[in-house]
């Protein structure tokens, strides 16, 4: 880790805080932020935690028209004990970097950008909220940041990380939501930014997500971009189906976000010895096994909304009904575990949840 | 048109403006801009002439996260007569509004945007050089600004208008450039935002351009991707090939930006009786028409270079030489046609060139 020393200048009149037993998802912000500027001399420069401000940019800043831009997204927690929490914060940091490598973007030392989240998440912990379903969701980004009319990486960057404090981010929680298979639009191809997290992904996505609303659902599901066969992503989430007993999960293709909540499922199925397996999976194959009466559970995972259970899929004009559109035992099952490890109220044999130390430590 | 009133704000002291014989290109923006803001309850409103600005923006604004913005590109030019010249502007507003369709952005009113336009240019005529190969460069740009932490369209919008006077967009000017053919990242595919013009697009773009860079060539001959085969565009250009006298353009099909540089060679060389194809094009079939001694020409064409003459391509090991590294007499008729009929220095048949009247008219 490089020996930056970050620069404090905190509030010292706070926000009111939001009710926290009512919380939407990403509409309020803390009273503090990180920062820390790049240029080509200097690389990383200057990080600071200063209160929650608006960013100053030229009008012909990159970001606004090309779109060079990573972010990564996770969430603190608060124990029984007052410990912050947070559940595998170094995958993120990896994956921001595998990000800024994909969009040019100079890379960042993750060790000291862990440090900086929790040296800010410190400074915050009376943000974090408590109530079943809270918490503190991060938001770690990097935006170009040069004025520049033209195709070219940017010279210069800048690293925020921003905190909120969320409830549900689907207003139906755990309970299932009703998904249409988009049969027009097209989320990521192989050689796209598929498996970065970068803002043009979400801008490509809200036209399909729109037409679905239209048609009463809440999200679309994303099939492959070369043949619009193979199941890709749902809404902004990995995907996961139990056919007969077997849970499936499309394989990481090089077009499919590689999602931390994902591999931590993964990774739950093998420890508790369930069969899992990593294929790629035609929608025809869902169909099939709904005929068949063998789909017994689907559902969409991320960090935002942890699990969120898949009632209805509606495919070239028929609605697939999936577990008489109620939460299935395996989804509440792992949404249970998951948020348990997440929260301190269980075990965690896997080592994924970090105690925050609770002193500023400035080095 | 809606009746609009324009503020206008403008600076008593102005910028020393750069040597306009020297200029670079995207790196000198004028002394004023247009602003228009959007808010769902009131619409477009607020249309203001004002000093060239920094944007100030939440952090949480969508922008920064989830890349929904949509952008244009044009050109002002002033004749010998001091008149100030535009290119078919109305076919920018009108592909503005279709890229704001792909991306859920609320159209704006085209008419009233070229007004916009206008009046902006009549308060900065003396920004616009006039030495060959010159010219305002025009960037109507929106951006979603709405704080929140979540994947859905913006509530809230800014569409700017900046200037910038430019020389030649490649150092090459009207020299040939020497491509590479991308074999492993993808610019677009049919489904996603390929024929919008969204940042998204460009960030994807960068990987592939800086590889190429590193083995000497200046863009990337982009191939479809379903089945990386097909021709698509060149660099953020549209692209044409002259085999045995035909010239052919890779056929609009969704993924391919509908350039007005592109539609204006088209209709030139249907006005010439030249023979001009728009079809799916295989590079095999370009590297077979290359092996017989047929490929004649090959040009990236669009706003910022006009013309840019492809002098090699190289693709699977080989380097395609084009008409010898030189460029062709056909690029040089449509650079010279083009710009001609821009400037003002040729006749206009097909009535592309619009005059801007000369007093600011508010209303």
């Amino acid at each position: 880790m490089r020996d930056y020393q970050i620069d404090m200048h905190l509030n010292t009149e706070r926000k009111q805080k939001p009710a926290f037993d009512q919380l939407q998802f990403g509409r309020n912000f803390t009273d503090h932020m990180f920062i820390m500027d790049y240029s080509s001399e200097e690389g990383w420069y200057d990080p600071r935690i200063v209160p929650y401000q608006p960013v100053t940019l030229d009008p012909a800043a990159m970001i606004f028209h090309y779109g060079q831009t990573v972010f990564e997204g996770l969430k603190a927690y608060l124990s029984k004990e007052q410990q912050i929490l947070l559940f595998r914060p170094s995958k993120n940091m990896a994956r921001l970097n595998r990000s800024n490598e994909r969009l040019c973007i100079p890379k960042i030392d993750e060790a000291f950008a862990l440090h900086a989240l929790k040296q800010l998440l410190i400074v915050e912990k009376d943000w974090i909220p408590t109530s079943e379903g809270t918490s503190l969701y991060i938001r770690p980004f990097i935006i170009s940041t040069e004025p520049y009319i033209g195709v070219a990486p940017s010279n210069s960057y800048r690293f925020m990380i921003i905190l909120s404090p969320v409830g549900a981010y689907y207003k139906e929680g755990i309970n299932p939501v009703k998904i249409s298979v988009e049969q027009e639009y097209v989320r990521a191809v192989q050689g796209g930014t598929g498996n970065a997290k970068t803002a043009g992904n979400y801008a490509g996505s809200l036209k399909a997500q729109e037409m679905a609303n239209v048609d009463g659902y809440s999200q679309v599901l994303w099939l492959d971009g070369k043949e619009k066969k193979y199941i890709e992503e749902v809404g902004s989430m990995n995907v996961f189906f139990k056919i007969k007993g077997e849970v499936i999960t499309p394989a990481l293709n090089g077009s499919i976000l590689d999602g931390v909540t994902r591999d931590s499922i993964i990774q739950l199925l093998n420890y508790w010895n369930l069969p899992l397996v990593e294929k790629k999976i035609s929608m025809e194959e869902i169909d099939q096994a709904h005929k068949d009466g063998h789909l017994e559970e689907a559902f969409g995972t991320g960090t935002a909304a942890v699990i969120s259970p898949i009632g209805e899929l509606f495919w070239k004009g028929e609605k697939l009904s999936i577990n008489n559109g109620e939460t299935g035992p395996l989804s509440r099952k792992l949404y249970e575990t998951i948020t348990g490890i997440q929260t301190g109220t269980l075990e965690d044999p896997f080592g994924w949840r970090i105690e925050v130390a609770s002193e500023v430590v400035n080095n």
